[in-house]
């Protein structure tokens, strides 16, 4: 399948469509799940046009996956999660939803499950309160 | 928490446990996960003494993650499946089991559910199969 450059996470990145956003940066981007698993769940993506993991250029995964610890640092010291899951899903029938890579980053908290993916929209201001607090711990 | 060294990864790279092995390097080793949450389920960790993600270096994590993706590749011309996962779980409660970092490569079947981590014994031939496929897809 071709890169689709309108799917909804290449007009974030052209500021077409709007995000909680956490980072922005040379070659990655990162905001709030809209729908997320658990509060807190965050996405990173890179600015390079790639629909999956197979895809993304050498230096690309590199940037990526670095740039997602160290988002997922932050949303540790911000939300002080029990745990925390990395995943990254490549295809639908992975659970793939929107076609441009991302990582998920998914707190989480100790006795709570996570709720399915894509489901529910979360409350707004919800969403930007951690997105806040979440920047705050990426600032330098 | 402080590495315990006698986790059952650690065992593996010492060659004190055994595991059906898929790649073995100088930074990385990958072997099939005993109890599969799919057919082709596949970890990849470092060598590295390291508990989680956050304990990693940064050059161990670029190691880690370019060998994950290699793996996946692998993975997805072995067995063909349908989509893949990616996962990496920091906690008891994120569902980690051994307190050495994982990388987990989960294939995605259509139609198929997964199976719950760390329940059910796979048959060691399936895996001893599944993990020549994969060998054999990662020779150059």
């Amino acid at each position: 399948m071709a890169y689709d450059p309108d799917n909804i996470f290449a007009k974030i990145l052209r500021g077409e469509a709007n995000a909680h956003v956490v980072l922005d940066e040379e070659h990655c981007f990162a905001f709030m799940d809209l729908m997320p698993q658990s509060p807190g769940h965050t996405l990173i993506i890179p600015r390079e046009p790639a629909e999956n993991i197979f895809d993304l250029s050498d230096e690309g995964l590199a940037h990526l996956t670095a740039t997602t610890r160290r988002v997922a640092r932050a949303v540790k010291t911000a939300l002080n999660p029990a745990g925390l899951m990395i995943a990254q899903l490549n295809g639908v029938d992975a659970g793939q939803t929107v076609f441009h890579i991302h990582f998920h980053v998914i707190p989480r908290y100790a006795g709570e499950g996570l709720t399915f993916h894509a489901r529910t929209m979360a409350d707004a201001d919800e969403l930007a309160a951690n997105a806040a607090r979440i920047r705050a711990a990426l600032a330098p």
